[in-house]
């Protein structure tokens, strides 16, 4: 037997974060220990042709995970349209029943569960999320916290003894992708060109300071630059910046009433300009890892699903 | 000669409305009545490769207008992209004197004119227009009036004393297009069925009452069919109202302090919504119809830069 053969004989569990265009799976060990891991762009949306299943069977095969492994299941894959459909649990939603409430897949893999999604049935906000109350639950928020999680769909949740007790969700990362990749505005984009700072901050003070930015200042990013009254090089920073400060502006009027402590979830480019942004909004942010925060919660979860299997990977 | 041929020989002027995506033309008498028209597809996007000149000459010979004609040309034309860079006019912009203004093109055919557009040079609200300037001055404005002329690139205008002195542009109808073909609200839209205006005018009435809600209440429109909690078929209906009331709740803030009056520049089913919308926001509108005003304002601009053509043409 090779050293490799014998840490992946430690296996407990495989982790998978399942989104509507990513794949990444973690292979861990009992103590939450990531022994190998693989990535993907087979996302709910491009899956759903190849199967789910088979999918899944090439990426623990890829990774040389033992059979039989348990697998954990968080994302898109739960939604009507993924795999196999894991209702909604209502807000309050407990963050410590999630698990319990994962649906079992029948495959001719090991144990396969996947997790629930949390919605807000309120006909004046009705909101759902699928993965992000798994990020959530890898958090270890202890008392009343608020956490903004940015993206494609940018969540602000708010956690209340335990529980995910309110949370409204923003378009900002697919209408700055819209607007900038196919609106007149694509004219002014600056290439992946990264803006500076200030030019970023101003454009977050005029969205916290005017809440129908989006209605009012937009054609300005393309007649600006005509007029030659505006940098043409800073279109990009801008309207990242009326985005990302209207969301703030909204998401502190709707759900940060009294406090403006924050959790941040998010890495990379992306996090440090909702950090800057959060900054000058007034938040005092503390940053965890996206990525870690869902592993940590996964390999928690499954701890509670399959505690034998755990005794017998020690 | 047939008669056919005697009535063009009464042409006086073609007028041409040359947008981004489209080209109008209307072959006139010297009253101003349609002898014969063109129109088709070739806006400044696609003509840029077969040419300007190219296009215009056989629309002209299409509907047999006399060599020679003169020519009066509104729009995107005259853009710095274009076919000739026709300046843009300052604000306060006398209706009066856009023909003025207009620049001549070297070509083989007749006398060319394209006219100016208009700008705001204000840093802090940059605008432009190319061709709502003509139906403007179409409209034959006395004293002091709001005029709203809603399309992809929604305009609100503000004259006074006969001039452009104040205007606004809103992104309303490319954002509905962008959101309700390439976002995740496609999934919502019911494919140009006719939604009730009953479901419209409520959402008008959201937006005009949150001025975020271009931030808050877009991902709602998905959220509330999946949870069962609105009709899925009303989601373009929806969307519609919601940035159509976020437009005029902005533009209402924004330009119309003192009066409610508005001059409605438009037509058939978009001028049908903004109508409605207009009347729930508490303006007293009047509608005009987009193309004739333009006709007519082509008409009399012409009849001021070729004064003896129009007696040879009587």
């Amino acid at each position: 037997m090779t050293s490799d053969e014998s840490v992946r004989r430690n296996a407990f569990c495989a982790a998978v974060d399942w989104g509507t265009t990513s794949f990444r799976l973690w292979l861990l060990d009992a103590g939450g220990a990531v022994i190998a891991q693989s990535r993907g762009t087979e996302g709910m949306e491009r899956v759903r042709e190849r199967g789910f299943e088979t999918t899944l069977a090439e990426h623990l095969d890829k990774i040389g995970a033992p059979a039989g492994t348990p697998v954990i299941i968080c994302g898109m894959a739960g939604a009507r349209q993924g795999w196999m459909e894991a209702p909604y649990r209502p807000v309050p939603a407990p963050l410590d029943e999630l698990a319990a409430h994962a649906v079992r897949v029948e495959t001719s893999l090991g144990d396969v569960r996947i997790l629930p999604g949390v919605a807000q049935i309120d006909a004046d906000a009705p909101d759902v999320m699928r993965g992000e109350e798994t990020q959530i639950a890898g958090l270890g928020v202890q008392g009343d916290t608020l956490v903004c999680l940015p993206g494609t769909h940018s969540k602000w949740v708010r956690i209340e003894e335990g529980a995910i007790a309110d949370f409204a969700t923003f378009m900002t990362g697919e209408i700055f992708d819209l607007l900038s990749r196919h609106s007149i505005l694509r004219h002014v984009m600056d290439a992946g060109e990264e803006g500076d700072e200030t030019t970023f901050l101003a454009a977050v003070r005029e969205a916290l300071a005017e809440p129908d930015v989006l209605t009012t200042k937009l054609f300005a990013l393309r007649a600006g630059p005509l007029l030659s009254l505006a940098d043409p090089a800073a279109g990009a920073t801008r309207l990242s910046g009326l985005l990302i400060g209207a969301e703030i502006g909204a998401a502190r009027r709707r759900l940060a009433a009294e406090s403006r402590k924050l959790l941040l979830v998010s890495s990379g480019r992306l996090g440090a300009l909702y950090r800057s942004a959060l900054a000058e909004a007034g938040f005092d942010v503390d940053t965890v890892d996206a990525e870690e925060t869902t592993r940590t919660a996964l390999h928690a979860m499954a701890r509670r699903l399959w505690p034998s299997a755990e005794e017998n990977a020690r």
